[in-house]
């Protein structure tokens, strides 16, 4: 099965607005099995949807069609889309229900151009939108499916596997198999080692597909089963992510919607573990990403930025002697502000991150993108040399998921004391 | 003129990798001038590549199309634009010793098929790469243009103005305006109200175009001069830049390149002042922005993350009393915090955020959202109370930006002390 995808807004052409809604898209089709054969962005303009449409329609069994569907002149897709298939329009008395019950329901005041997202081509099949007040609608023609959604991301994203999906697994059963995914997070590993990793592993003869996405620092491999009953699907999956997990188990730190500052948390929550952080090339960012994590405050008691050396001394203890010697950066820093931190908070666990994240401060010895981390655990601390060879910003992300993925290993006891 | 855009790619359709060329490029017409007619993504694939292209020529004076330039099977636009032209293929000696040459520079291991690189259709235009081995070009056809550059971001980020954007307005003469524009950095002030500020300001009678970009948590505010010579194109922008300032100018905190945090961290190291900062509900986000810049440490001290309110007391001398009394979101604890972190740190400034960031722990007199950010400057300490109301990490990033700029209205001597 072929898809088009066309979404629509002066604010695509103008490059006010980056589109997310094709990308979105794309990544469900592919999902689904369904190859897209072409993505197009129009700006308001009647012509040149009406174009764009037929370029589709000539090429795919289905186009999914995003934006212009609110109250204000500018938008003009449903009106668009009806001439394009000769259709009159009609108002929906439920959709105009529904809509003025939002408008009561929020307080807003009701002008009447609202009533306009009530308006449909004849024919059409409502697609329902629990997030707002511009449904969806659906066209045949000559085997040939049109669906029309909105352009706000947050509608488009639910819309897409409530309505649309649905809707044309239902139109083309021939394509109508049941699809299962499966997410594996992944870190330190380039897309060519784990096409070798996974080389032997035959998802393929067993049906099961396999893509891999970038998502700086992070990559996401994402297993895909298509099969004729959903236990069918799901089971494959099952064997499929037990011969991932026997292969790459040790670069895995989360599945799913799972994230790896989640997890940590959810983890040291559970267990009732406090920690206690100290930054100096990271800059805040670690706490900054454990602090994302509603509850938080369960388990991480303080963070200190000790950008300058004398907060290393002052906050964490650290002799000025040791800095002088080793270094600001190095591991005799790092173990020692873990330590310090770890001490002075009186908690269970102290982590800390040292390091150069450039453009400048570097030096042969000691390069920009050097880091040192070091996880205090009470009885025992634990510290690990980085080479990242990144721009400022980069190296400050790596460096973090570094020391939160240092936290998660200890925490589900795959960290060694080996140095 | 009108403009098409095409970016070619499976990683496109699959949805594997979000297309921002195509916004890119779309705003970059959109300031020279030009209406961009349609965008089109398509795989790599000959029919599809195409297709696209016919269907953007019958409209459009010029279609600039990114990606599948490198030296891999899969990568065949420039086969299947000389195709769409009835071209045949040439390698181009000049474009193949600066392959070769780069491959040298970096001790790269030559192999033949990166001599595709420098196969172009006949009678093509090169458009040099200064960052790759990827060279684009252009054909003509029937008045109409087509320039083709690589589709990896920061290759095409610079052969835009630098290649395709030239060779257009010199192909186009009646499209080729000297074209200036300048960038307005706002916070807190929703699009309506900019439009209303700006309601009798009379850029359109000064021929000075005027865009509105929002950029969470961010508005830019473009103006752009399109004339006949640099010097009147400049000279208009000088006066509408003068009438927005007249009318927003306590909504700007930074102009074209300029950051927020940049800008701060500039004024702070001219000026030699030193800052130690207290974080709560923003988890260390602050600090992670600021250190963002390189050379931060000249002036950043210090940060603390003091989650817990042991940590405040702790960290920050800030008396249990008083959290207990008035609760550790509050005036007082924000003013005791900037002040016992500026004491403890002795820096000039101490800047402070504690708040309710979400989802829960709000009251009814302390809604989800209510931060109070504090900055002790020695002789005064001003307190503000701010109501986000947006999920949590959109509340922490409002939280860190409006705490830059308290900073940053101090430092520029707008801060009244009025509570």
């Amino acid at each position: 099965m072929k898809i088009g995808i066309l979404t629509i807004g002066n604010e695509l052409t103008s490059g006010r607005i980056q589109d997310t809604n094709s990308s979105l898209i794309a990544r469900a089709m592919q999902e689904q099995g369904w190859a897209v054969a072409g993505m197009i962005s129009v700006g308001d303009d009647d012509d040149a949807i009406r174009a764009a449409l037929a370029h589709l329609l000539a090429r795919v069994d289905a186009v999914i069609v995003t934006g212009g569907l609110g109250p204000t002149a500018d938008d003009i897709t449903t009106a668009a889309v009806a001439k394009a298939f000769g259709l009159g329009l009609y108002s929906d008395p439920a959709v105009l229900a529904h809509i003025r019950a939002r408008f009561e329901k929020f307080h807003l005041k009701w002008t009447e151009n609202n009533a306009k997202q009530a308006v449909f081509p004849e024919g059409a099949e409502i697609i329902p939108n629990p997030n707002g007040t511009a449904a969806g609608f659906a066209l045949r023609r000559e085997g040939r499916i049109v669906a029309v959604i909105p352009g706000v991301p947050a509608e488009a994203r639910r819309m897409l596997p409530e309505g649309v999906i649905p809707l044309l697994r239902k139109a083309f059963p021939e394509a109508a198999l049941h699809v299962e995914t499966f997410t594996f997070k992944l870190f330190g590993l380039p897309e060519a080692a784990v096409d070798e990793a996974m080389a032997d592993a035959d998802l393929a003869g067993l049906g099961v597909g396999i893509g891999f996405y970038p998502n700086f620092p992070e990559n996401h491999l994402v297993l895909t089963a298509r099969e004729s009953s959903a236990d069918v699907a799901a089971e494959k999956l099952r064997e499929a992510g037990k011969r991932v997990e026997a292969r790459l188990g040790k670069h895995i730190f989360a599945t799913g919607e799972e994230t790896l500052a989640g997890n940590v948390a959810r983890w040291m929550t559970e267990r009732k573990f406090t920690l206690a952080v100290a930054e100096s090339c990271t800059g805040g960012l670690i706490t900054d990403r454990l602090t994302d994590i509603p509850g938080s405050s369960a388990f991480l008691e303080r963070g200190v930025v000790t950008y300058g050396n004398t907060a290393k001394t002052a906050l964490l203890g650290v002799p000025e002697a040791v800095i002088r010697e080793y270094g600001a950066v190095s591991a005799e820093t790092a173990r020692l502000m873990a330590e310090g931190v770890r001490k002075s908070a009186g908690t269970d666990l102290g982590l800390a991150v040292t390091g150069i994240a450039g453009p400048s401060g570097g030096t042969e010895a000691k390069p920009v993108g050097t880091v040192f981390i070091a996880l205090a655990c009470g009885e025992t601390t634990v510290c690990r040399p980085y080479a990242f060879r990144w721009e400022r910003r980069r190296n400050k992300v790596m460096a973090s998921q570094a020391a939160l993925l240092m936290l998660w290993r200890y925490l589900t006891g795959e960290l060694r004391d080996d140095g």
